[in-house]
């Protein structure tokens, strides 16, 4: 395990470790979606987003005590995400890292409720927030909405890449382009622009850790595009190959597997670039640029 | 038409020609999407929620133009409310208000899409509200989102509603009465309240407040439960007898129909003696409170 994986699963633990302070199950049945809300988030991945919020408000002196709630905010966002994803009307997944998904672990209508819930508690966690003033907050929620949603945000860049055969105007790469940006790309810049808002960067600062989190972003996706074709299951924990199966438009279907392994290493040595306004303070966002191509799961 | 149902007709109308401005439908085909989101919102009942945040905010001087977003995004997030509880694996309506649920007029996938898009656009909505401070934002963020949520708010509600034959600890009785004020009662409450704290409503302003509204609100669950037994299915726009169908414990079912009409007459009229405070300048407020048990749809 390099050093840096190292760094992360010690702070993927830190982090998974006060998650649970912010679960209050109620007492009466109604605790079920609760419970799968919990079981959803706490069969966490590897954290990247959380760490990527904590990271950059670090590189503004921001602790970990203060961006924490933020981080969590965001992750919980994230899962939600992922348990609608994984529905019978949507991607009709039944393991997600390799645990049964919450629909399959639960009910249907557990998960439809648990992913409304997580969705609702993220903007509750964020605007109770301590130590934090109501206007850095308040800019927070609405740009964390605004990156989450259904006009050119996350839900946008869902709705796309479910209509996208029907999209005869624009050219695949141009589709492609799109879905990755709203799809990952917006909660991944998000994570990094709240790091900065929180550390009230400048103007200049701010746009180079939008750029640095943009590039790394469409990255991401283009590897987890690389990783199911060529990933472990086992490691991936979950059924690979699902791309092509289903004739899915994804970057190595598009470009091929040595393209799409260069697009993502030229992005990457473009956002480490994007960082050089630092001086060197932003090694731990470097590294964390090198890790979402050299990543095996 | 009574005098207060054409006001609130009029109010249906200034509130509804002002919502095609929130809307801005972007180009590509994740515009589905958008379009569900909108016709599920425009498909609009009697914005009694809207009505109720824009009355209690003008019984504190507080004009339409400023509190018209707050409604909106409450509107909104009652909206995603809907169009998930219609859906197959929940409720499995085909129809809302005469007109076909989201689901069936578009699909599936698109109709979970939209009710997260709903849910995440009235954050967006309440968070960039002019001419409100941050902290009052803050707050009201924070309120909508615990009364909106999975611990002890609507969605819990909506988790007891599908649980409640597995509640064998409490009785009918309080299964009932907690189900009605998590599930309907909870937006209810913050209706009123959210036009209180733009008011800057004092403790006791407040209070009285919140106690109206919690009454009114399970009054107009009781009346709804009613509607569903003795209601006009063509003025309901939905089929009836749906209730006693499944055997679904109601304050009908349980009460019988003379008592439960019995109930929420009572609660009406304790909800009308809390708006004493207010000297008169609550007329609106009581007029709604008595519409809600007088109403036929």
């Amino acid at each position: 395990m390099s050093e840096f994986e190292q760094e992360l699963k010690d702070f993927s633990q830190q982090f998974n470790s006060k998650l649970p302070l912010l679960f209050k199950f109620p007492s009466g049945s109604e605790q079920r979606v609760s419970q799968a809300m919990y079981y959803s988030l706490i069969n966490g991945g590897k954290r990247l987003r959380p760490f990527l919020v904590c990271q950059t408000a670090a590189l503004f002196g921001i602790s970990f005590e203060i961006s924490f709630p933020i981080a969590a905010s965001l992750e919980m966002l994230h899962t939600y995400s992922l348990i609608h994803d994984d529905l019978p009307a949507m991607d009709n997944d039944d393991f997600r890292r390799g645990k049964p998904t919450c629909h399959k672990q639960f009910d249907e209508a557990t998960a439809i409720l648990a992913g409304d819930g997580l969705l609702t508690y993220a903007f509750e966690i964020l605007a109770q927030a301590p130590h934090i003033s109501d206007s850095t907050k308040i800019r927070l929620c609405a740009l964390l909405a605004e990156r989450a949603g259904a006009f050119n945000g996350m839900i946008a860049g869902q709705m796309l890449d479910l209509q996208t055969d029907k999209s005869p105007k624009l050219s695949s790469e141009e589709i492609i382009k799109h879905i990755e940006e709203m799809k990952t790309g917006c909660l991944i810049a998000y994570a990094a622009q709240s790091g900065a808002i929180l550390g009230n960067a400048s103007d200049k600062e701010y746009s180079a850790i939008t750029s640095y989190a943009r590039k790394i972003g469409i990255a991401f996706q283009i590897s987890d595009d690389i990783l199911d074709v060529i990933g472990d299951s086992k490691l991936m924990g979950k059924t690979l190959g699902k791309d092509a199966s289903q004739g899915k438009l994804t970057f190595v279907s598009l470009y091929g597997l040595e393209d799409a392994k260069k697009i993502a290493t030229d992005l990457i040595s473009q956002a480490k670039s994007s960082l050089d306004i630092f001086s060197g303070k932003a090694e731990s966002l470097k590294q964390l640029a090198d890790f979402i191509i050299s990543r095996n799961h």
